[in-house]
């Protein structure tokens, strides 16, 4: 059978009427968007219905599983993040044990209170020198299982924002010996499986639901994601489900098509597409190891001192803490002297994801605005020490004390008192520092001197402090 | 402050290089996208953030606010479905009473089992004479509200989808003097309010909560969405944050975009492309009320006699009962002969989506179809009587009786049994019949000989019924 692209391309050329929606009818005047509202269409006959997938849909779901090796492969249209809901909603029942990592994105933390789960936490390493988390250990994992007998799902992310992947296969193993079931956040791994220089694929490290953003580091439009399923552990239609509560009733074909394309791509092209991507990646390397002040970090993370399993060079990690300039900083000079957009800056980096799609033009952009940079400190370097404390290090170390729920913390609005007047207090909200989110608090958690000290730190820094107010208002329990 | 579409055409116009995701880097090879890529972005500097809006997001959503006349509008990445769920479980806490017309989506059932809540339903009145479900009336809600103390929320879908508009305001206060909420489901409605040919909008009739689909009658991609907060009854901060819960955290700027650009469409050449759109109905409906055979409804209904508050011009349903063909026969002629797609085809008619895109070709090519069909149906109808059942106002008449909540009903994962054994039994499944989808069986219902034979017969018709197996199994409770 025919898969969505092909079907949907066949379709339009053939010259049908829309009498249907969307409203917009393929007619692009006064539009945003161009010929492609054309393809934009609605489950109209023969055009299948992406939550009762019997033809082009599960076709096109099916090649996907295919190409991953997973037994059953779901398009999500609202993101990894509805991935992420339905699968542990659909793992767990009300007041059930879970244990999560603690650097877990914040929609894991929203299953969490739907169903009232009594959550454990697994934190990441640290690694000191760059200031950024690391790895979950496998045997902080097994640790836990076993002195809290009956946790029903490991929710573990993997690789993270920054590109740091844990030993899945390991976790994996322990949490069947326990009895779990392992759901791996991959939202940044989707490209992983393809070409052996990234680390493995959580789809055949025995992982039992893996969730892939396939907009992130892959050529599909933003919001489109994948769920998989592997083994038998799992309840599919439980996850089926789920995703047609949490899922829009009218799915963009666009989308489908993108995550469809995505896969042709991947299929057809992906051989020629990597190995670019590999010359262009060794080129810059070879050119940013170089740099004297801004340290290049991704190859360095791979080597042995830092007991990562492995590393994703996709993701390109840019330090400042040598170069007497903040992530911040960084980010703002390459915007405005060189029109170079970072993903992301945080404290005392920048990060960047480069893709399979970035052309030679695009990394020869990049090394050459960053050695430009890094000539320009030379001037402002020389004969300065740096120690800019790190931020991160002291909220990593101040791990807070959970006293109630996170659910019974939030069944009430709660009351807003001053940050300085907190110590003690019950939080009744996420507190995280933005990029990348990971919540400092949960609600539920004790407030700690330590941490009202460093969030105030982090606000006089200017980073974005999220669930405190403009006027240093945080949200109590009781 | 610029709003998002402009800001965006900025943006990429002035060359930035993406060092973020999505990962097609607006590099259109091998895409089955061309230059659109480019303005799929994500929440880079200066680009705001759908989930804590300050920027052109939010001046977005207040353009929008400011043209339907709402406190406060929200752009919604995951459809209606998603503003409906949050709406309904932002105004209501676990267990509490809530009013739904039956007629209602989907999405309005499962917020009720997700909150477990205790379930009324007003039925829709129902035309026999064209075998459609009519309006809610005012009275029925205020008899429910008023022999059941304590209802939080009342849930109304108007226009249905075959464009029938219930007395919004009537209903609002008797709602309001019962304390209760009104959310309205509107997705079919968002074009309402801009010109007088259709009825009023529920965003200025005192309803509470308004969910528009921004798709469906309007020009922007389909699973677009804006939910509409009017007047104080509601508490935003909680809407806002199960928004949060509930969508992508990587919403599409396409996305985003696209309900800005239809703002902008409606606000700046809406009096042009509505005045175009009533030219071209009103050139339809003067060929399409000389027809003989097919009915054309949308107009009748207006008329005193069916006692309709308003009914939507852009929805044109051709009834086949005169024509001795079903609505699935229609829509096939329509399809092999004429390459023209209808939206939907019931037992004994189709309908048509027509909005002010569509061209003066396009209702050409429409009506002089259905004239040519309606021309040959001269041999086939002649000397013939058709006196087909109506499906639809048995399926109507045999109202199911609830024995437990939706919730209690969908605990256990239920036992299948043949559909011929399940009399007397409780429903443990939604059973409806597509489209519309409005559910024949609620989980929690007891399954009763009308009901049996009714779903018989619909499968025999080869309607698609949803929840029954293909062997006929029908899932229980117990």
């Amino acid at each position: 059978m025919m898969r969505l692209c092909a079907a949907l391309k066949n379709y339009v050329s053939s010259g049908f009427y829309p009498g249907y929606m969307p409203g917009h009818k393929g007619n692009d005047k006064y539009s945003f968007f161009g010929d492609i509202l054309k393809y934009d269409i609605t489950e109209i006959d023969d055009m299948d219905n992406l939550h009762d997938a019997k033809g082009i849909i599960l076709e096109s779901q099916k090649y996907a599983a295919a190409l991953y090796g997973a037994d059953e492969t779901y398009f999500l249209v609202n993101g990894s993040t509805v991935g992420i809901l339905s699968s542990i909603l659909a793992c767990t029942e009300s007041e059930d044990k879970i244990l999560i990592g603690r650097n877990c994105h914040r929609s894991v933390y929203n299953a969490v209170v739907l169903n009232k789960l009594d959550c454990y936490y697994v934190y990441p390493g640290y690694i000191e020198e760059f200031g950024i988390n690391s790895i979950i250990n496998p045997g902080d994992v097994e640790n836990i299982l076993k002195s809290n007998i009956g946790i029903k799902v490991v929710v573990i992310t993997s690789p993270t924002y920054e590109g740091i992947s844990s030993d899945i296969a390991s976790i994996a193993k322990i949490s069947h010996k326990y009895g779990a079931i392992l759901i791996v956040d991959a939202a940044h791994g989707a490209h992983f499986g393809f070409n052996d220089a990234f680390p493995d694929s959580a789809v055949k490290s025995g992982a039992d639901i893996i969730i892939h953003s396939v907009h992130k580091t892959l050529p599909s439009l933003t919001q489109t994601a994948l769920l998989h399923v592997a083994g038998t552990r799992v309840n599919k239609e439980k996850i089926r489900e789920l995703l047609k509560v949490y899922q829009t009733s009218s799915p963009s074909y666009l989308f489908m098509a993108s995550i469809d394309n995505c896969m042709s791509i991947l299929k057809e092209h992906g051989k020629e597409l990597f190995d670019g991507f590999l010359n262009n990646i060794s080129e810059f390397e070879s050119r940013a190891k170089k740099m004297r002040y801004l340290i290049y970090m991704s190859r360095l993370l791979c080597s042995e001192k830092y007991k990562i399993t492995g590393n994703d060079i996709c993701k390109i990690v840019i330090n400042t803490k040598n170069a007497g300039i903040s992530g911040k900083e960084l980010n703002e000079e390459l915007r405005s002297l060189y029109k170079i957009q970072p993903e992301m800056a945080a404290d005392n980096y920048c990060l960047f994801i480069m893709t399979i799609m970035d052309t030679k033009e695009g990394f020869e952009r990049l090394i050459t605005a960053l050695e430009d940079i890094d000539e320009k400190l030379f001037v402002k370097c020389k004969g300065r020490i740096f120690e800019r404390e790190d931020l991160n290090l002291y909220l990593y170390n101040s791990r807070p004390i959970k006293r109630i729920s996170s659910f019974e913390a939030l069944k009430e609005t709660g009351n807003r008192i001053n940050l300085k007047d907190a110590m003690g207090r019950i939080c009744a909200d996420y507190i995280s520092i933005y990029p990348p989110g990971i919540p400092v608090l949960v609600p539920g958690e004790e407030i700690s001197v330590q941490i009202i000290e460093a969030l105030n730190r982090a606000i006089e820094e200017k980073l974005n402090v999220q669930g405190v107010t403009d006027n240093r208002e945080i949200r109590v329990y009781g």
